[in-house]
């Protein structure tokens, strides 16, 4: 009989526990969890408080009791693994009730410990205004310190999935926020431009969002009123109500009335660094494609391990849900004798950020730079479907490929309806291993009120092929503003749109159905940078110019990614 | 300089044009059609009937005008082409305004000719408020019936695209409706039991649907009331006028205002039948991959054409917007020199029915069936995302594979959010050549508000590698009407379930969760057929039963299934 221990019963260690037992009826099976809840739905917890998702109890998708009725799992939760003797294969673990000691023994034990937020050595942030968010009783404080004290000011550090979820919660809430985030911008799985448009709608929503700007000290204040035992206040209460005067690194001052610190996670590896087990160059728990750490009969799952790039095959951090619960799986399936192989994670992630989602799937131009990789990217603006369909929204999509062999390095996607979508679909063609000449040819659903003829997808696929095949000469946002004196700046719009929408400073305006009239107005000596909105009728330009013998770029995105790159 | 001559200005043809144009400055390219308008949005004819799309001028993309000033495209509305001369390489052209007829040589003919709807021979049909739908001016003809008539009922025959589109024009003008489809389905590329969903939403909207019937015959009844012409009424007014009596193959009497004859397309091959050039089996024009006819300098593409079909390779008729969208532009690709194949057509659709989104693509089993292609089925019903989060849906999909191989032959899928989405995902995946097992690792975009951990692709992958693996043994929704003696149908619902949502008659009722504790009620001598509502828990069950020395087998896709199938 194969007796597993789990430790950690939430998203991986459940679906490890889940699938254990599926596979075997005799195997006996522990969940360890230091917590008081197992398989609970952390990715909800930002959504309680803000009030979208108003019962606390769906949230709680097992208990203990669930578990064991259905999978015969032992569930002890409160029951924290102190340490693990991998020679005689036993763990010792404390109740956190009693504080009382036992040894647990092994065939195979799942470390799926997860990860703790980050909170850096700031000064003053250990009061009872200043919260992280991981788990249910996190969240249950959170909610009571904006019950007790019904805050009038939030502030929130942290522009990643945590800080951005809580920042709109906030904003349900009717209770101005703060959004703090130390680099140039939010959502740091996509590029600069492409946060812009994140950070245009947080900031059309009201959010005071200060990018580029630290936290640098916190000051609790508390409130002196005297709680009063008369009226039904508690202790309690009164020690919670107070302010924050905080110091930001831009040397401003910003009173709050509560703070959320969301800047990352770091793996939980103090067990198994003091087991000997290895950990990896960015501190997870190093494992094998099997989920086997180094210890044959122990292995880890989730947010503490580091995963293998699907692209580069380097080790990752990668704290998300669906690979952690797939992984889980996988590690139960192996603990039972299967053979199976993780591979490899992409990272494909989606945050919404009020009425936007923003997404992004394998790595972004930064991580190709920065590990020297030759790319070529291009960005397309397309109705989410047909345009003369109701509800259409604009689909603002990037994809970066290899400019030799096609290969898909990554993509990202902003807009209001249909990013999740597109993002599934380069995440599917990445990791079939498609290039992006052969999503020319992907057939996708199209009806009117779901899609176009030619998808967001097939659009990107050929303006990059066009790149590929010498029949399109890019130029990118961020050269624009430094031209030289041999380029001159062609805005191909109609006036109006110049005039509702903006322009680049110094451009010559023809529009595009009236270029073959008037394209002699253009030097032939001077290298011609086409710009429109989104930049297909640049390309109409841009071919008309090169076909008559003229140098010519077209801006790849347009006028929109040029704009939003500032946002 | 190369002269290109288009016939047909709509999806494919339009595409060719300004790609061309794009690829060449100097080549002259005349497009011929002979309706009034060039490039507009037939699939969204049955909208701007319905009023969904308010404004006409939306369904008009491009005119003549418009092509000219960006594409520099000569664009002849009201041009038929009568005849084609190949030696010569000239068309002969009729303008429909005079009459009269002039001869246009070219280099290359590339043909869009569309298809057209088929009308049966059944008698009485050729009366003024009998329609059908392809292009601007049937849909005016059809706008102008309702507006004079004001009908009370309509009537549509066949459940496809247009059929369905139109049976809900007419519900959102408030008009009662009965739709006719002479199969036991509507929506054919989907599969009987996945079209039980699309018939209890139309029921469900108060459309009378009548399967398995077929129009008789029909009989015009012009109303007698005299046109007044002092109140402004027109000769034309009055012949519109009239009622329609239906007899219907199942001898029932119909009496309707305005019927909408929509059984199916079938490809317009007047041209190059008398041209010589060859058809294939199904009656469309036979192209190459390269989108060649059997002559050379004639190209063509769009429903007019057999495409090959992706999975077999087989000839087939998929009159499909992108489609041909695509082809005209690797069309002209061609013509210009560069050598581009098509890779074949899976046959990607989705239809909106009410609330209702419905989508397939790749193979469906009626046609494996036919072909003798061993074939495996999965079904499952997910939330489209977090079950926790407001506003989920469920996803009813359905995965066709080879049971040996893993090869995803077809999918299906229906629901209220996400369909479209899903069947994306299959639709890459297939055309990448990736098999369910692959399916597994998808590593899809997963926020609450978005999707789940596990999604539903990941779900129906986990199931049909279940069954690959022999982890799980499948019974299927149209096997349990007809059990035997030795087999006992257990429902591991809870008996809350039971009540509220039906049950199977003759089943045992054992909740899952009560399972290891009552297994000894269940005989060992039987085969233990397990349902539940979706398959996941019978699954659960399952397990059990076989690792405790049971035989069992598990309905896939649960009591969902087996009901809607009946649908």
């Amino acid at each position: 009989m194969t007796k597993i221990v789990i430790v950690g019963g939430v998203a991986g260690g459940a679906s490890a526990a889940a699938r254990a037992r599926r596979l075997s009826e005799e195997a006996e099976i522990i969940i360890l969890e230091r917590g008081n809840f197992v398989s609970f739905a952390n990715c909800g917890l930002p959504y309680h408080i803000g009030g979208e998702i108003q019962e606390r109890s769906k949230l709680l998708l097992q208990t203990p009791d669930s578990f064991l009725a259905r999978f015969n799992v032992d569930v002890r939760v409160m029951n924290e693994v102190t340490h693990i003797d991998k020679t005689a294969k036993t763990v010792t673990v404390k109740r956190l009730t009693d504080g009382s000691e036992y040894t647990e023994n092994y065939d195979f034990l799942l470390l799926s410990p997860g990860a703790a937020p980050v909170v850096p050595p700031i000064p003053g942030l250990d009061n009872p205004l200043t919260h992280t968010l991981r788990n249910i009783p996190d969240m249950d404080k959170i909610i009571q310190t904006i019950q007790m004290n019904k805050p009038e000011h939030a502030t929130v550090v942290g522009g990643g999935f945590i800080g951005l979820e809580m920042a709109e919660a906030f904003h349900r809430l009717g209770i101005p926020t703060t959004l703090l985030e130390m680099a140039d911008q939010v959502m740091t799985p996509t590029d600069r431009e492409m946060a812009g448009f994140a950070h245009a709608e947080i900031r059309h929503k009201g959010i005071d969002l200060r990018l580029k700007t630290a936290l640098s000290a916190a000051e609790f204040i508390p409130n002196m009123t005297v709680a009063s035992e008369d009226a039904g206040q508690s202790d309690q209460h009164q020690h919670l109500e107070g302010k924050l005067n905080l110091t930001l690194s831009s040397g401003d001052l910003l009173t709050t009335d509560i703070l959320i610190m969301a800047i990352g996670v770091r793996p939980e590896t103090r067990l198994v660094t003091e087991a000997g087990l290895e950990t990896g160059p960015l501190g997870g728990i190093q494992v094998n494609p099997s989920m086997q750490t180094s210890d044959p009969s122990i292995y880890a799952v989730g947010d503490a391990i580091e995963d293998a790039d699907f692209v580069t095959g380097q080790p990752t951090l990668v704290p998300l849900a669906g690979p952690a619960n797939r992984q889980g799986r996988m590690a139960a399936d192996n603990m039972l004798g299967r053979n199976e192989t993780y591979q490899g994670t992409q990272g494909t992630a989606i945050c919404k950020i009020f009425d936007l989602a923003i997404a992004s799937t394998g790595k972004n131009e930064k991580q190709l730079r920065r590990d020297g990789t030759v790319y070529e990217k291009v960005f397309v603006h397309t109705a989410s479907h047909a345009g003369y369909y109701p509800g259409a929204e604009i689909v603002s999509f990037k994809l970066l490929f290899d400019p030799q062999s096609g290969q898909i390095f990554g993509a990202q996607a902003a807009g209001k309806d249909g990013i999740d979508k597109r993002i599934d679909v380069i995440a599917v063609a990445q990791r079939a291993g498609m290039t992006v000449a052969q999503l020319q040819h992907l057939e996708l659903t199209y009806a009117p009120p779901y899609g176009s003829a030619k998808d967001v997808i097939n659009q990107a696929a050929f303006v990059a092929t066009n790149i590929m095949k010498g029949d399109a000469t890019p130029i990118h946002f961020d050269e624009i503003d430094h031209l030289s004196d041999n380029q001159l700046l062609l805005d191909v719009r109609n006036p109006g749109e110049l005039e509702n929408v903006g322009y680049i400073e110094g451009a010559v305006n023809i529009p595009v159905d009236e270029l073959r009239q008037r394209m002699h107005e253009l030097p032939k000596d001077k290298e011609i940078i086409i710009y429109c909105q989104v930049g297909l009728r640049g390309n109409v330009a841009y071919r008309q110019l090169v076909n008559h013998g003229y140098k010519a770029r077209n801006l790849i995105g347009g006028y929109r990614t040029y704009c939003f790159a500032k946002a």
